[in-house]
């Protein structure tokens, strides 16, 4: 057994509080949701987004396809079915993170509406942002940053949103940012300013 | 959108790195794996723990039951082949509480060695502490606490751990905690202790 060397230790039973977690780390625990199009920009404004918040002092982590497809969900592919459990997955860790007073930031297309409607009900009043990373699927393509759309077209890729498969597009986001017209930085400016003004962190 | 009040931005791109992060909290990402019989005391020393970093300024978070079980993992059993994929995703959680620099905290039975071992593989060198919780069958059932091991005796609850399911004791736990002997507040002190003579926190 460790030696002791602790001093600053009360004996107390019981969970923690969000009040408690808000006090130590003078943020507010949050989902930052974004959605859409493949292309559209949300990993390019997430990691924008979480360094902004880390230049502030505020704690964020993203989950995307790069820690959450190969790990917690690399036993689901691309059917309807896998892609709600997908989703519902990822609202489950997004609510633990958000319980754990962190600002969680989200990027996935999540093209179905009801998957998006679920993980905000199962999140708190105002503990869910969603955020519609809109552009049009013609500027997507024309970007088609990792290739995916010209394999989609020729039909490489069955089921890929926006050619084989729907996007539903939400219709209560709390923010719409249009990246046809706004670059990353303006767009990151637009979250991070709601986030201040709704009291969720200080800038 | 909502106007522009922040300054203090910089834009840079790329992922956060582990070291920002350990700058920001004061502390080094970790999971402790608490694993034992029922009633062996997890949970109580989960909340005990999670209380003292909380008053140290450090930021821990609980997985456990009453937050896995019925949110992430409300569409499992108790199955062999559920059980792992309980724990598999459970370690997966725990990893991404890891690298958002959390100190994670999970009590769960993790009677299957091969379970705990991907879960420590998963995770990176000095990222695993493994904690046996350590507590004779015959003073869990004494305590029953929940009134579990007599319905499991009774025949009530098929595949209870230590009844008539195997508990595999870890042999190269960082951590062994004795509760028959030692009290709550002895037990959270060992594992403080160590996180501390380890430079994953300061007290």
């Amino acid at each position: 057994m460790a030696d002791q060397k602790s001093t600053n230790i009360t004996w107390h039973h019981g969970k923690i509080s969000k009040e408690d977690r808000e006090k130590l780390t003078g943020q507010k625990g949050v989902t930052i949701w974004l959605t859409g199009l493949s292309g559209s920009g949300k990993s390019t404004i997430a990691v924008e987004l979480e360094h902004a918040l880390m230049d502030n002092k505020h704690q964020a982590y993203i989950l995307d396809g790069d820690n959450v497809r190969h790990g917690l969900n690399k036993n689901l592919g691309f059917s309807p079915e896998d892609r709600t459990e997908n989703i519902r997955r990822i609202g489950e860790v997004s609510k633990l993170f958000t319980e754990a007073n962190l600002i969680a930031i989200t990027a996935f297309i999540s093209p179905y509406k009801n998957d998006r409607d679920d993980v905000r009900a199962l999140l708190g009043e105002g503990e869910f942002i969603e955020v519609y990373v809109k552009c049009s699927l013609e500027e997507c393509e024309k970007r088609d940053t990792k290739g995916l759309y010209k394999k989609a077209r020729a039909g490489e890729i069955p089921e890929f949103t926006g050619i084989s498969a729907p996007y539903e597009e939400p219709d209560k986001a709390e923010i719409v940012i249009n990246t046809d017209e706004l670059s990353v930085e303006e767009s990151t400016r637009a979250i991070l300013g709601y986030l201040e003004e709704k009291g969720y962190i200080t800038l």
